[in-house]
């Protein structure tokens, strides 16, 4: 389907309270353990979905509107969380992040953007050419690859403990692609 | 990590909650579209979550305690949401599926297990002889696998609307095996 601001809005409306449902409070066992060296916990996932909220997606969306292709966007540090985040409690993180959300979101409604606005474009520093549509869909998409991410990662603390039902546990099939 | 019931319990009592934030009021468009020819969609994935709250994992958790390995499982039944669910709204399934899961931890806590307990053996009808930590851990895993199919399926809806993000996309990558 085509990237429908309605249906943008109310999935990336959402992704901030899933998230404070399934980890708030959770034990610091399915919070800190990640899927091996050089690889996310739960904490880095958000930490990394707050940075995208401050630096990446609003930015960017005012970049196409403002310069169009003439200006590059900046390059997104999938690090950055490591510093900004280390040590914070988690559900400061979850506060945070659901406060970010709301503000963001509230701009891009503000923003009263028309169909023609859409096909708008931008210039990404690796993938070239890319439209206002694209940006917002990826958006909600990039939610859905961390909520995808989370799963996985949590499910392979459990990996040892289900014993032979590991074979029938697609989540644990899974190779790690969406880091 | 081995199986913990506070960690387990801890799990397993939020993923109502989670696919509630995440599902209730979301366009259809994100609800009843799927990967493709008989795959599931997130209605489906809700509706088998609820036949397992009926008839697997409480059921062959009383069944380990009562007959241990005497007595085989009950089979599965990975399509009898079609008949159960269909037609039914979602709002009423979020319900169903948050009642049946508080009623089976109820249950479960009021088994006050004892840490013997949790290497009595029942038997799979495929897997043969499994634990009943085994089965408390799956149980967990298995909503993990299902939130991973579910922001699968979701994001896949968004596939073309990315454009030439769908590289860096981890779960556009993932070839469906949590089904």
């Amino acid at each position: 389907m085509q990237q429908d601001l309605q249906n943008t809005l109310a999935l990336l409306s959402r992704t901030p309270k899933a998230l404070d449902a399934l980890l708030r409070d959770l034990p610091e066992a399915w919070i800190f353990r990640n899927e091996g060296e050089k690889t996310w916990n739960a904490f880095d996932v958000l930490g990394h979905l707050i940075h995208g909220e401050r630096t990446d997606w609003m930015p960017r969306a005012r970049m196409v509107l403002q310069f169009g292709e003439s200006k590059t966007f900046i390059p997104f540090d999938r690090w950055a969380q490591a510093r900004e985040s280390q040590g914070k409690p988690l559900p400061q993180l979850l506060d945070e992040f659901a406060r970010l959300r709301a503000e963001n979101l509230e701009e891009l409604r503000a923003m009263n953007l028309r169909p023609e606005d859409f096909e708008r474009r931008g210039r990404h520093p690796a993938l070239g050419i890319v439209t206002l549509s694209q940006l917002l869909a990826t958006w909600a998409a990039h939610d859905l690859t961390h909520l995808h991410q989370l799963s996985r990662i949590m499910a392979h603390q459990y990996r040892e403990a289900v014993g032979p039902w590991s074979a029938y546990l697609g989540v644990l099939q899974c190779n790690g692609h969406s880091s």
